[in-house]
């Protein structure tokens, strides 16, 4: 457990220099804003432990894969996030002394990771090995509102030294990842250069050939009044900027304010690429400071307005599902298809970077309630773009008649996992992407989403499941052999039950949605039928697996079983684990992990949380109870869904048990990795815990339900959601339920199954 | 298939030369001694496609693991096999022309593996590019008697040259190995060096510190005399040698013999190797050619008369049996327990040359009934020397109290192999260790073996079963999950028969031994229990589970189920896969094969291989008839196992079938991958084919058993055995059995379960 840090409603504090948490800092104070994201690396030169973390969304490269045990099917590269040139550069000089924390003696330090505002803010005070004194306040934010824009201004104060202070702004393309697996360097650097006010650097991934310019300009300031003085140009191979500065005397204060564009050839045209980024600068400093920020705070608001928490009593819990909703939103601002939300967001290169099911799992839910639908359509067109791709990589396996496998993680929709038992294995990923769009329209009611987009997407997985099933020789009921499920702790097993459950659930949904697009637009179906050579007799075949698949259950226990043999395992509870044995995957070989009856992430919970509906309590109970007290949560997507499932099922203690092993995760980074980066992905599941967990929040038949219950620590909790055009505020006392409807019209919701109808701008209250 | 070679009873001859099939020529003409193995490369410089094959056994490199995905318990380096300074290298030059049958012409090409000898022979005419003709002889061998020299003599003719010919004798340090993981140097050359009449190199490997020498010496004729004439010395970084010549003049021949020593640091002082490589090389030349073959090919008429096979009215098929018989010899010798043998022996890189459950399944039988019980005995003491790293294997594994998982792949003991599907849980290759033992004593009836190394071994091998079963929550009996079997072509199931019956086998011989040696040597068991801490209540354990193992069977068919569930594929017999599909390792992605019900060799036919005895005949023949065609035999190890059950099933026709399989699966290549070496381990399985299979030799209750039947197309076999004592040689006709007491007191033996006695020195003919 990390402790070092304070607590408050609205900020991450860090007061002190803990530069053996450098690592940790770096990832807890990430800056983003859907386009760019950057580790909190400081600005000038630091000789200690640090990882560079500046990445642009939708910039990635593809490596070489690390050939271990290959096998047929396997793709030759692994597409990675990668860092982009360093904007954030500002080395600081007392004549020929350079600023460094690592090297210098730091008093006062204080960092502070403003969360209503989306800024970054260090100050400390520093003293060279001569003995000069100086007062650094450092302030950088990446605009919301301009998201090729980024700003930093960078405050020093003279306490005891005369002489000059030198500000050299870069831009440093010299950069790699930390890992790779052959070295080999990622970026051509193409062009620095250095004009009068604007200095940029423009570079070109290898292989991919992705191009990015970085530019920048600055302004400088002493006592507070603008400095014109000429600069020494910067523009070396693969470096660019500034080298500036002034003389000063005790208790003066030199500021440079720097501001960089940052655009790539994902949405600018090559050859205009340095003009736009130089022109870019220039404005955002004539913009200037104040104005940038405002507009930058601006979209801040309305974020909060949408997607807040309020947790009262319980300002640790309040500042954790602050952090995690400002993260979310720093991660993806759902503006752009070609993107999408890694494990570890912009924070770190764990995961490579790739989009993975957590997406449809568990990120879509979030950006549904908090967002424009908007956002959750462009997480569904990522996949639709990729359908192309993910029949290529159906037909790689062997299938045909353009069945689709989606990939296990992705950049391009091309495959960029070799790992036998999950990339050609793990296939219920292929399920949650049809239930992804079954929850949009759930939520949004937007069923045109199904013609043009949804229906190929659902018959080309469809065509995967009845293809992907085989028929007993035994027992002559189709079955899906050799899967591995979301508990990975499982590999190449049969028949598990959530991916049965889930392929005959994407067969039922499919035919459901072709049945709604012919009834709505029978032309637009024939004409997606003609294209995609479907015949009904595909739906024929469907039928029959729908009617005869087989399902793994014990009828003595009431469950269903997780894959066939399951009970075969000698059952051992969690609690019967000595603490020294955990968690199992650091200190278990895997075969050890495998064949013992602990599970990852239940596959039957998650199914549940799914299919809720399907179910009667006395079900979802047996199975909760069977499954939980086996699962170790080794998965950080894992407390969340249980914990929601606890509270349906009624178990308000697990469910906060389990809401405590995800809330604040990274802030006390309690499996020690968070300077791998942050769960960016399981934040969300932190929100949906408290929403649907202690909210019970459900839609059912184009209505909001909720059914809430507080836990015993908090006073109060309220959330904000977007539904249907009504912006609603939901506050939880221990006696009371209180709606507001912010914004929409009157709107007739459920709460605890009674009819609530709230008109326009007004608050309902209901007691609980 | 591969139809370039003449058929020979003794040789394989290739006419014409056939570059575009060197690198197969290279694998199959290979030379080997068990002290070292060459392929067959050209001793003159070779500009077309070649690979180096000059390894030394028991010296082997450490290199760095490719890590595709890691898991805890795998090694961080992969031992391999590494190609040792080269000794064959001989320059030739006319003039200044260096002789290279990649770009000279070469006529009347000839290469002649002479098996009954053990030399290689090469004779062609070359023409250089100026048209300078010569006629070259090549004849080497590697000394079985002194297995530490080579012999090249190498001779030129003129037939329209005039001038100087030139021989550059090498010993050349700059080798590495075909395929490496990250381009790492294996040696160093410690020292190259040059004096009058002997050249060495003494090199060490990196890492491990392996140290070897090699010497030259040579002899230089002219027209068979020999010539005195001072040569140049060679001496730099990594090559050391001579170069000498003589002026010749049309119709003289120039003939250069090089005797080479190589010598290692696993059999000399470090410090001596130099002195004492030299020396041994001077003395190969002062003893000479002609006695050094002599001593030679007495080794090999000694091996032939212990293990030659004899067939009449099929030269294709005499040819392989005695290739394979051949290379075998040729691999290992049995005189070093360090030393073992590898599924490409020195022929190739490919499996790294590591020990693999090949040598107890396959290996050890072949040379139990053609070599002295020392042979195998050493191969068994392999294991035994292993045990404490066996131990330390489990125990990263999680296992401990003593128990021993011996490894994959290994030089020293240690696992190399690492993919947690084969590494963690392919562990029937436990078994067959304690089965190796049983089968050393059953043949051989050495029972002292058991007292001082056996039992330590199968205790071991014990204690691993008793602590890697499972006790089954639903059935409440003894399982074992998350296991491979020997079919590859299933990964992490539970219950594998194979597994589970050789698990129970090894509890009840361990028990069985401990009572013999208990009885034979109280004082030695007490002893050995103290060291090992070893108690009763582990006996009664090992009968719990004995008694309460669980067997997946399914009586309606009356077979023995490869595992659980395997009843629930979707049953296709090889016959209706497509032609273009196989074989299905090339063209199917890994989870396709594992699903499907296609099997790449039968573990149950593996176990009613080995525990024949233990059923009755409807048994053997009803489990043989269900899995046979479901499998598509794509191990090397599989046609001969199963081709020995149909003999035992009486299904001759698919005996032989499966036998062809095995027959000539390198001299006719039939899998287009002998140019990466020989298939050494599963000649050992086509001789057992013949011996077993066709010959339905068993030994049981120390008696020799024989029911043969002879294929079709044969007019007669032969076999020789050693057994007991006894050499004696089996005559199976169309309608009679002739068996010859070539040495060793009278023998009493069944012949298709009739008791024949056979005086010394004499044969008996039984009518078939």
């Amino acid at each position: 457990m990390n402790t070092y840090l304070q607590n408050d409603p609205w900020c991450i504090i860090e007061e002190g220099f803990h530069a053996n948490k450098q690592l940790e800092s770096e990832s807890i104070f990430s800056l983003g804003n859907g386009h760019i994201g950057q580790r909190a690396n400081f600005e000038e030169h630091y000789s200690g432990e640090t990882m560079l973390g500046s990445y642009i969304a939708g910039i990635y490269y593809p490596e070489r894969a690390e050939r271990g045990n290959w096998k047929n099917g396997y793709s030759d590269t692994n597409e990675k996030i990668i860092n982009a040139p360093n904007w954030t550069g500002i080395s600081i000089r007392l004549n020929d002394d350079r600023l460094d924390l690592a090297a210098w003696d730091v008093q006062d330090f204080k960092r502070v990771l403003n969360m209503r505002e989306g800024f970054l803010e260090r100050t400390f005070e520093a003293v060279s090995l001569k003995g000069h004194r100086i007062l650094v306040t450092v302030k950088r934010f990446l605009s919301m509102a301009e998201t090729e824009i980024g700003a930093i201004s960078y405050s020093v104060k003279s306490i005891n030294y005369e002489g000059r202070i030198s500000f050299l702004p870069l831009i440093d393309g010299d950069v790699k990842n930390q890992h790779t697996n052959y070295n080999e360097q990622f970026w051509n650097v193409l062009q620095t250069k250095t004009q009068q006010d604007v200095s940029h650097l423009w570079a070109q991934t290898r292989r991919n050939d992705f191009h990015v310019c970085a530019a920048l300009t600055y302004v400088l300031y002493k006592n507070n009044e603008q400095l014109n003085v000429n600069p020494t140009k910067i523009e070396k191979e693969k470096i660019a900027g500034f080298s500036v500065g002034a003389d000063v005397r005790i208790g003066d204060t030199i500021c440079l304010n720097k501001y960089v564009a940052i655009i790539n050839s994902l949405n600018h045209p090559r050859e205009e690429l340095t003009e736009r980024a130089c022109s870019l600068a220039l404005a955002a400093k004539k913009k200037g400071w104040n104005q940038l920020f405002e507009e930058h705070t601006a979209v801040w608001a309305e974020k909060w307005l949408q997607s807040d928490i309020i947790i009262e009593g319980d300002i640790a819990a309040q500042q954790a599902i602050r952090y995690n909703i400002f993260q979310l939103n720093q991660t993806y601002n759902g503006n752009d298809a070609r993107l999408n939300i890694s494990r570890k967001g912009f924070t770190g290169e764990k995961y490579a970077g790739a989009t993975r099911w957590d997406t449809e799992a568990i990120c879509i839910p979030f950006y549904l309630c908090t967002s424009a639908p908007k956002v959750s359509r462009n997480l569904l067109l990522y996949r639709y773009r990729h359908l192309p791709k993910a029949i290529q990589n159906a037909e790689k396996l062997g299938f045909k008649n353009g069945a689709a496998l989606f990939p296990v993680a992705t950049f391009n929709g091309e495959e960029s996992h070799n790992e036998w038992e999950m990339t050609f294995e793990e296939i219920h990923r292929n399920g949650v992407i049809a239930y992804a769009i079954y929850n949009y329209i759930r939520y949004t009611g937007d069923e045109s989403y199904l013609t043009e987009y949804g229906l190929p997407v659902l018959i080309g997985i469809a065509r995967f499941w009845a293809q992907r099933v085989s028929i007993s020789s035994e027992k002559k009921k189709f079955m899906i052999l050799g899967v591995t499920g979301p508990n990975l702790y499982e590999n190449n097993v049969n028949n598990n039950w959530y991916t049965n459950y889930m392929a005959v659930w994407c067969l039922k949904y499919a035919i459901e949605s072709i049945d709604k697009v012919k009834q709505s637009n029978f032309r637009a179906f024939e004409d997606l039928s003609k294209n995609i050579q479907f015949t009904n007799d595909e739906i024929f075949q469907w039928k029959d697996i729908i009617e005869n698949m087989y399902f793994p259950v014990n009828k003595e226990l009431g469950i269903f079983l997780q894959q066939d043999g399951f009970l075969d395992k000698t059952l051992t509870p969690v609690t019967e684990i000595p603490e020294s044995q955990l968690p199992i995957n650091q200190h278990w070989t895997w075969d050890r992990i495998l064949r013992s009856s602990l599970i990852k992430q239940a596959d039957v919970v998650q199914g549940l949380y799914f299919f809720e509906e399907d179910f009667d309590s006395k079900t979802l109970r047996k199975n909760f109870e069977f499954y939980e007290p086996l699962t170790v949560h080794e998965s950080s997507l894992s407390p969340c869904t249980h914990s929601i499932v606890a509270s349906a099922v009624g178990d308000r203690q697990k469910a906060y048990e389990l809401y405590l092993r995800t809330a604040r995760l990274d802030l006390d980074d309690y499996n020690n990795e968070v300077k791998d980066g942050l769960h960016i992905t399981s934040m969300a599941g932190t929100w949906l815990t408290i929403v649907q967990g202690f909210g019970g929040m459900r839609v059912k038949d184009e209505k909001l339900h909720l059914k809430p219950h507080i836990p015993e620590k908090w006073s109060a909790f309220a959330f904000n959601i977007l539904f249907r055009g009504n912006q609603l505020s939901i506050r939880v006392e221990k006696n009371r339920i209180i709606i507001h409807n912010i914004k929409g019209e009157a709107i007739d919701l459920y709460i605890n199954d009674k009819l609530v109808h709230i008109l326009a701008e007004s608050k309902e209250e209901v007691s609980n």
